[in-house]
């Protein structure tokens, strides 16, 4: 529950006694289910979230009903839509649980207020933007420049954990490449000698 | 020259001329020649820059010798290496001119005193950066979702200048599609009755 919360939050950054006790008097923990959605599209992003446990999802869907996966996030990582938060504005995005879940959510408002009463706080919500913003650009020269087998190995180095949490169809989509592909692409590192008659 | 950086952002945010003055105070015009380079793989990005006139390029050397393009800055447009900029750390980008270009530069700690001292010109950079962030997301989506003839037609409709400034074999590497591909769709846009026989 919120005990864990504080047990990351402390360990990254050293918040008061006060502090915290500002912090978790307005939040609110929440249960998903899996498959539960926490933000559909239409709806504004309301909530700075915090993943306790479990996994989140955020994702497009298409017009043609397909989805496409923007962001896996696992327990201990922040969550939320960017721009629809940062503007009030209908999301184009949706946010649902992949796993049985467990959440802290404070409401727009009431975080902007603990930033601008916590500096420590802000602190470290500029250092985790600016980080998003960095493996964001890498995310973007992979995309542009990397084979889908670099790709598909770069998101085994980075992600171990939830490439064992999701299914495959799920990682293509994160990738940007065919489910055909990526099964071609394990099932030849799962054999590697097998093209060569070996 | 500075005045043209003085009308763009008097236009975009209301800085007194006090402010202006402070700004200038601390800016350094540059004029580049096409090519040249303005910062270099391994060097820290100390600028935060600014484009008068002509037309930057972000973009990241493979070890393949291939460069892949990360960003087109043309006139009005800030820029710089994020993550060396933040961290003071070598970075792993270049920027270039690819047309004889005018740049005003201030130096980070420089400009992070104006960004204190100046609180419109600190919520005018944080909008830039939101914005920023938003758009870099849907490239995201676009690199992972869309097929080649939408990534085109999204960079045509997006930056019709810059299609005109820059060569095709730039295009295709900022939007991630081969060469022979973009000449391909290309063709069949200027030419799309020929498959019909027409």
């Amino acid at each position: 529950m919120f005990e864990d919360f504080e047990a990351y939050i402390t360990a990254v950054t050293p918040l008061s006694k006060d502090e915290l006790q500002l912090m978790r008097s307005l939040a609110r923990v929440k249960k998903l289910r899996r498959r539960q959605l926490l933000l559909q599209e239409g709806e504004v992003c309301r909530y700075k979230i915090f993943v306790l446990k479990g996994l989140l999802r955020n994702y497009r869907l298409k017009d043609d009903g397909t989805e496409v996966i923007l962001r896996f996030a696992p327990e201990n990582s922040w969550n939320f839509d960017h721009e629809s938060y940062n503007n009030q504005t209908p999301s184009k995005n949706n946010i649902d649980a992949l796993e049985d879940s467990e959440v802290v959510l404070w409401l727009r408002d009431d975080f902007e207020m603990l930033l601008a009463s916590i500096p420590i706080m802000k602190e470290y919500s500029d250092r985790i933007k600016a980080t998003s913003f960095d493996a964001i650009q890498e995310r973007i020269l992979m995309n542009i420049s990397a084979t889908s087998e670099e790709k598909y190995q770069a998101f085994v180095t980075a992600f171990p954990e939830i490439l064992r949490r999701v299914p495959l169809h799920m990682v293509a989509s994160y990738l940007g490449v065919s489910r055909e592909t990526l099964s071609r692409i394990r099932h030849a590192q799962v054999n590697p000698t097998k093209n060569n008659g070996i």
